[in-house]
């Protein structure tokens, strides 16, 4: 077990653009990145709005040199300092991911983006090419992949135990937004404006959350075509408030030629909390996880007893209890998968510039799963104004 | 409650149509139509081979001279008696329902007969035809259908409970034909059989259980179109082992127009006994049904603590209690659904040869549910086999 | 699987005492014993009416000439006929269970009574003599006793696979008498006074449920000492309507030596259906079982993932499948385990006749088992009114 | 929501004894304190091996003058200091954990300590009088009580919701002892020790947590006399490995008089992790939870359905909401727990320091509930000693 502790001899410099004052994507970032000593924050632009920013800033106890009105400031004066940041994270609305993403790239620094990366697959190809050229990371925050039990359906898959897939049938499906929100809560208004959102409400929301999760499950996982059923039900809606995708996959290592991909974005779930479950039906044995309740995991071989996986237990991948944090029983939650993610976008970080990579099986949501999110809900929203038909990947 | 009591005055003298020694929907059909004695067994035609068949009807008590070698016989010798039989089931092999169920309709024979009815709708819509014309009673055993807590969705959604229904999620995704079982298994080998198991498997199977579910909480549903993709995962299936329909809604009373049904109908999901859950979304509210834990039902206003019904609870809906035959806590089961439906056949029989049909908000599943079955099956076929794609219904 | 297949040659001509028209445990009395043609109903005194009883009985279709005014009357009618009848159930109030027990094994006949057998241990004792000086047998209704998992449960322990028992936690502690309910329910006054329920109301209704399964699951479980704590939470109850009992097991073949057992009984907790959940934690497993979902039993072996064992499921024991009704997944429940007890009543009546017992492990709650209740209440009883103290066994 | 946002003005100076490298209970220290810049960590002396705990502080960042080698120069420099330490926290073996906590309080600092606070209630009434004389604040970490369900439960059972309390059933029963795991496990070793793990191993390691949160709970109950029955199933074990206690409480505001506690405390509970769940039954409604599941609790009102309850929902108390750092649906687990606690303990130093305490239903686990542990671990025992007798409280 690691408990949490430290990975890198030295901490990372690490700013945040968005994510001020009283935002709980912002609270998360830093809880995260803040864990285990591995980032250190040093300065940050953290609000459209430049004196509600540097004021929130200085709370945090950033030096006031450091406490910028705007992100172009930030990595203009961030480059005039030795001890200038190496990495930034990106927490602002949807629409301003692309532009911030590219500024720290192109200023040499490694970013850590919200999802969606982009609005477009062009904007996405050309942050991977950035990236690529300018040898940084670019870390996206699929939180939820960062629960061990996803390492743990990585590897098993990995090693067979679920036989050749053939089946996955998911669903992030929740039911926040079965009435007009948006008419009264002002956090709400802007996931339905396309300017702001992107093409996609449902499908950008959260249906790219299980689509990131299977990707990281399986990481050969090649999608041959989509087909995507898509709706407003709730009246005066310009983008979707509820998706369904099927998705025939390639055969690959262990998929077999032809497997099908269900998947259910919804926002109109009524009662559903989260409803994000992730079954994955293999010729062997089937794995099916819920994030509501991420340190368990069902195993069930056919004709054997449904068992239970633990989180922390003896019996997982040592590549599932490296990250553990406290013993299994004691329930880890969301906060401590963001921090696996952070601690390994150090570990990359770190890797990187020292042109090493040697953590075994090591991977987390990059830029590539980053443009692979974009590109999907570009295949889906293709699909269905296209009258809901099949469209090749 | 009604702790199973008589209904009818006389029970209805009965007979069957195969589910002889061994047969495990034999047996269920004798123990849910004997239950509570509306209905006599007192004739039957047991077995494809007759001495074995009539050696079965001689253990269970028949009447030697009413034991028959098969079941023209016993549709011929019986109408010259007295004291025929009124009412008769099927329990024989698919390809075998619908001449059965012709020639006892033409012998003025109410009929209870095995899903699926028939295998095209042309025999489908010959056969509500006839019951009609001969003012019978066709009833098909969608037993799930019979559990308390189908009547308790659908007089909720009827009072509108759920408001407007917007998302149906749903699926019968069992795990026991994930490996080429019809090798070893003799009973297995006739479900990928086309001319003994009609056009499809899984769905005839296991997905026109779901489909009548929702027919019966959502007595005025109407199908715009369905998308069907279908597949056969183990090598050498002629028929589906896998399908997945996306169906369109019209609007009705309580279903929004556009409304979409998700259906998942496997024999291949590896570890799950019945996977048989449906899920109705509405604008106000959701419900979510396991046949596996049939006394409960979780029922889901946005905003509110999610709550468990369970059955035999006094906060239920009238219709949702009066066929309890033990109070709640105890766990009924398949058996007593079975014996649910039994009971509203022989309302039936009597309500139509009395010419009544008072019993409030009374349904069973008739020949047109037979018939709707069947149709389904097509249209879902139509649609995979021409690749995928919508077919208007 | 035998799917209820008959077990006898002739049917056990059988008549009620008690069980009336409405009464739900006279109707699960006639479901169960009916169910596979091993009884066959002839003769019957169903209610302290004499009016009503024969009414219910002549509805039931029993011969006019057998419809008895009282179960005196029946005993000494029936033992006139050479087709009189063979065994009789019990389902009268409590005060009556002793009586009515012994008149008919002085007549000659086999017995099923409803639990509490009797008051006190010396009615008890005499009654177990009584049965074994006239060779019948005594069948007690422990009724969750008969479902599979039990049987699994059973096999288990002999097998060693829990290794040696430690503890064992069980409680049936529902909510239904929370409040005053006798003040407004008839059906539920006689229940706390001490003349016609026996000493003890929560024990004897549901506690002895719990104590008669772990008798079932462990054949040689001795009883060293018990304590109860025991409640009249409700005001103005003469008896408890909630207690708890410690006992101390002696140590026996696959129990360790002072192995502690914590029931809790209980009318009082709110919100509960049944809340009967029993658990067995021994040195190398624990198994837990639900009465609301007795398809299920989780397995638990330490180091290892819970396991969910399935009714059905090719992996349990021989014992536990021969019963089965029909497969694994459908939902079987409390009428199939009843059904399965009096199977098990008429193989111990056919038996004892034949002066054979060749069914493997055969066993179901005999006389023994109802007079160990009723020593338990009155050891219970004693402990608690002696201040809560240690009672030796 | 708060999102973690900062509550003090200035940071407590903070440090730790014990819990040093490779420490569990030393990072969720460090990770609750620390979470959202209430405490500052400033010193420490970490280990008991001088080298190897100055080597980790200065690992965590700390300046060398304050790497201290025990605590006894620690706390002798700091005094020194103008800036020296506020508070220090105690994550040392348990038999250290008095000396600590004495000599902290007679330094002036604030203390936050592991349980158990010590070993005897002499011990604790000194501390209790000590940290009063001081005007000093004593947290312990109980870290469960700070889920902010067990806030939920505190409303609720102050506003009536549950009626009178009638029965707690509650246990924390693990499974991780059931062999004889110290003979290959060095950190299990010393909790047999008396002299190391004090008079009791799995009450005082387990049990204590579940008697703190119904204390928490119930503010103003009142023990009248307990029963402990305590086993060590695994052979040589000089510390009870298993316990059972059953309490009778006083009649107060919301409790019934002679209301009954069963509490059960295990470490031999094969298969489970935790078991650690905390059911409280009122007259009116029912309440349960597990720690497993900390984001959830039921509700159970009788006569009415189950709701389950869920952190962050908008129909929680106030009470239950303020410390949410996440929206209801998300994960959060045990490390939030903690991190609400530290704030509490930082709003507690401060109110003390300021003479004020206007934070509303405030608390947190302090010096007396320190206290109350250990007197129930010598009361129990007591019990266990002397025949398994009633004890007064």
């Amino acid at each position: 077990m690691i408990n949490g502790s430290k990975v890198l001899d030295h901490p990372i410099r690490w700013a945040m653009v968005g994510g001020g004052k009283g935002s709980q994507i912002g609270y998360i970032h830093r809880s995260a990145a803040l864990r285990d000593n591995n980032f250190q924050l040093v300065a940050g632009a953290f609000d459209i709005n430049p004196e509600r920013g540097m004021a929130f800033a200085a709370e945090l106890g950033i030096d006031p040199d450091r406490c910028y009105p705007d992100y172009k400031t930030m990595f203009e004066k961030e480059a005039q300092r030795e001890d200038g940041i190496e990495a930034v994270s990106i927490a602002t609305p949807n629409s301003v991911h692309y532009e911030v993403c590219k500024a720290a790239l192109e200023a040499g620094i490694h970013v850590v983006c919200e999802k969606p990366l982009c609005f477009s697959t062009e904007e996405g190809e050309e942050l991977v090419a950035l990236a690529k050229k300018k040898n940084l990371v670019v870390g996206v925050t699929y939180g939820y992949s960062g629960h061990q039990m996803i390492q743990q359906a990585r590897q098993m898959i990995k090693n067979g135990d679920l036989g050749d897939i053939r089946v996955i049938n998911m669903s992030f499906a929740f039911g926040g937004y079965n009435y007009k929100i948006e008419e009264t809560n002002a956090a709400a208004k802007w996931r339905f404006d396309p300017k702001k959102a992107g093409p996609s409400f449902a499908m950008a929301d959260v249906g790219t959350h299980c689509l990131y999760i299977i990707e990281a499950m399986i990481p050969d996982m090649k999608i041959d075509k989509v087909l995507c059923s898509k709706d407003a039900f709730v009246e005066g809606r310009e983008l979707e408030d509820n998706a369904f995708t099927l998705m025939r996959l390639n055969g690959s290592e262990h998929v077999q030629e032809g497997a099908k991909v269900y998947c259910w974005s919804s926002s109109i779930n009524c009662g559903a909390r989260h409803g994000h479950v992730i079954r994955v039906v293999g010729s062997k044995a089937s794995i099916e996880w819920d994030d509501e309740r991420p340190n368990q995991m069902t195993y069930e071989i056919e004709g054997e007893p449904v068992r239970r996986l633990e989180r922390g237990a003896g019996y997982l991948y040592e590549e599932a209890r490296v990250e553990d944090r406290i013993g299994g029983g004691h329930a880890e939650g969301l906060f401590e998968a963001w921090a696996n993610l952070y601690r390994r976008f150090a570990l990359a970080i770190e890797g990187m510039s020292k042109g090493e990579e040697e953590y075994g099986d090591f991977w987390y949501p990059d830029v590539e799963a980053g443009l692979a999110g974009v590109k999907w809900i570009e295949k889906c929203v293709e699909s269905a104004n296209n009258g809901e038909v099949w469209v090749k990947y």
